[in-house]
């Protein structure tokens, strides 16, 4: 044997990248958000790609965490977390408050670093396989799938983003009502086969996006179906749209904010609640799981950091009756990949998980992801099984390096106010 | 690549190795014990060895396991539990019971196949460190520590089995008081190092067993010590003990039986209560860590399923605050290396492993591992790291080939009616 696993460069490639005007309960989507390439290189000659949130703040803890790999073994991925606890953060930069931009619940230091963390266990997956001809999913003990259910992401949304603003133009249209959203949701079965609806809400009134679901479940009847308001309600107000919503609900994703309120209407409802919000990290999950806050943990390897560590989270959840899929936030190619990957490898994984990757039109990789059926199939190429595309890769860099920076920070808030300058993130409770 | 992982050969080796006349609360250990060695092979050479339990129900198991794996993929480690779901189990086999030999808690069938699937896992896994030039630990996300730190595992024991008896002799003589428990402990920190000691009890009344631990303590002033009754005492024994020995003990091993006892005694004191017989599969762990009735968990590799169960378990131990360590029945070298290269990958592995190693005279590879202050280096090497003893596997082969039967199967009572016919299995609690 004569490779060599040493780390002798990594590169880290912010770019920017097209997002639609989809509206969540803070605001819009900018037109563009920022994400973070991650590229590992071996001394034999291996290269692995990764990606993660591309904000500032993520940049920042991304350069040190890059030089430290230097010389390091790729195979050394529970030395990563190390690596993480060494790096110093400017605790002055992360608020101990909700994150605006991404919806995941309480930002903290530590979520922070392992958000970094994620998007350089994934290139060193990629780039260990390439090196040893294994596809990741062999990495981590081998598919129990050969294709991963996705679900259809369903948005209330504009058909463009405000006048003035640049953006890329798709072909979607507008959603704002009942029956724009049941015309996206055969659209997204049109065109990927999907059988699983999720619906983005905590945009309208409850009932609005009660009687949303209730078109889609006229619709589509037998397809699970759900509804994730980001936290945006009442104990009460999420009591009567369980109630409402009974029949035809796979599960309500976070319709309160914090473990306490969940439990609350978890205790008052017998449809299942699933969370992102809540239990996001592997130290929020012990009160969420006595106290019955949630059925359902939507793990997004980004922010559990990694793909092992989303293993991992699936076999708490499993010895805790807890059911596990997967969440998603704004990503590209290489993150679905590695979704694939991952999911592949959990046996008990029972429902579709979510992709905002039919939404991004731009991708880094000289070749899409397809959907058939709903499904990814799972690669048995070394690595990933994806490809970096360098032509696309460094025009969307070029758009992150003109940005004058307003763009480089997530903020679905300030977007909403170039439409409306009143505009602030609603106080949660909002209904 | 030219690879090939396929698995094309599976080789089984029941074998019987010495044991010394160890004495627990069950009875005493029979001269040879039952061990079942497994190789499995790939199509490009590559041959991967494991160890499990070697009595008759496991072999009856192990048969059909090693067919279903020809063809499979070296890597496919997730669908080896497929495997094990897939063969069927003669249920009146399995006694729903305490397990005599084993003093492992209630054995049910899913541990019985558990501890087949942990044999096959560590030899598909050395199989493929082999292939791929890696060590275990590098299969397992690499090492966090380059020594794993083991414990004395100190045993009331006879010199010798009783006359008439087959055996192989050693020299450490008999331990049945105060005395004899310090000499031993002496000759385990002169020979190897040990600095925390562990007493396997439930053999004397619980007064001459606490004063050997406080011999123990005024001999090692500081060293972590330990007490292990398998569970034989009454709540109120184990509450009596553990307020006697609050002040030297590490923590006190499975006092009473069942997670209820053990709930009521971690109600009682504030020794740390640790176990192997109540928390022993994944399915134990919600009603013990939510009631609150152990600290640390001792996992095992055999009947835990695997050294990537074993992670898992770790995982959820850590997420719930509780402690995790290592436990041991006899074993041999293939096991220790095996339960190294998992202790190196556990980050937070705050007490010294268990292992009976020392007490087993006889291996089969062709040279033994050694712990120096205490401690089992890291192995770097391809796999485990450890090379089968043809010559040696075939005596030890021919010596279970040659059995009439009665030392196929573990039995400490039997064992110990030859010494004492009118002998029973104690009923528990035995004090």
């Amino acid at each position: 044997m004569t490779r060599n696993l040493t780390i002798t460069d990594v590169r880290l490639t912010p770019i920017l990248v097209a997002d639609p005007p989809l509206l969540n309960t803070q605001g819009v989507h900018q037109p563009y958000t920022p994400r973070l390439i991650i590229e590992v290189v071996t001394a034999d000659g291996s290269t692995g790609i990764g990606e993660t949130y591309g904000d500032t703040k993520y940049l920042e803890l991304a350069r040190p965490f890059a030089a430290r790999l230097i010389g390091r073994q790729v195979s050394d991925l529970n030395g990563l977390f190390t690596v993480a606890d060494e790096i110093a953060v400017d605790a002055n930069r992360v608020s101990e408050a909700i994150d605006v931009g991404g919806l995941r619940g309480v930002q903290t230091a530590d979520k922070l670093r392992l958000s970094v963390v994620s998007g350089f266990e994934v290139a060193c997956l990629d780039a260990l396989g390439k090196a040893l001809g294994l596809p990741v999913h062999a990495l981590l003990g081998g598919k129990v799938r050969d294709a991963v259910e996705y679900s259809a992401y369903l948005f209330y949304r504009w058909a463009d983003h405000p006048e003035g603003v640049a953006g890329e133009r798709d072909d979607w249209g507008a959603a704002l009502d009942p029956a724009g959203i049941v015309e996206q949701a055969r659209k997204f079965k049109e065109r990927y086969g999907f059988t699983s609806f999720k619906l983005k809400g905590g945009v309208f009134p409850p009932d609005e996006e009660t009687a949303a679901v209730h078109a889609l479940a006229r619709a589509f009847p037998g397809h699970p179906l759900r509804l994730d308001p980001n936290g945006a309600w009442s104990v009460a107000t999420a009591l009567t749209v369980a109630e409402e919503l009974a029949d035809v609900l796979e599960y309500l994703e976070d319709p309160a904010l914090g473990t306490p309120a969940m439990a609350q209407v978890a205790a008052g409802t017998q449809v299942p609640l699933a969370t992102n919000m809540c239990v996001t990290t592997f130290a929020e999950i012990q009160e969420a799981f006595t106290t019955g806050a949630v059925q359902v943990v939507l793990s997004d390897h980004h922010y559990w950091g990694g793909l092992r560590n989303t293993q991992q989270l699936a076999a708490v959840c499993r010895t805790f009756g807890v059911g596990v899929s997967m969440h998603s936030n704004t990503h590209l190619g290489i993150s679905l990949a590695a979704m694939t990957q991952v999911a592949a490898t959990v046996p008990d994984l029972h429902h579709a998980c979510d992709s905002h990757y039919p939404w991004q039109p731009e991708d880094v990789l000289t070749e899409r992801l397809t959907f058939t059926g709903g499904k990814v199939v799972v690669s048995d190429a070394p690595g990933l099984g994806v490809e970096l595309d360098r032509d696309r890769l460094e025009f969307l860099h070029r758009r992150w390096a003109a940005d004058d920076g307003t763009l480089r920070e997530r903020d679905d808030a300030a977007a909403m106010r170039v439409a409306d300058p009143e505009w602030v993130t609603p106080t949660v409770p909002r209904w």
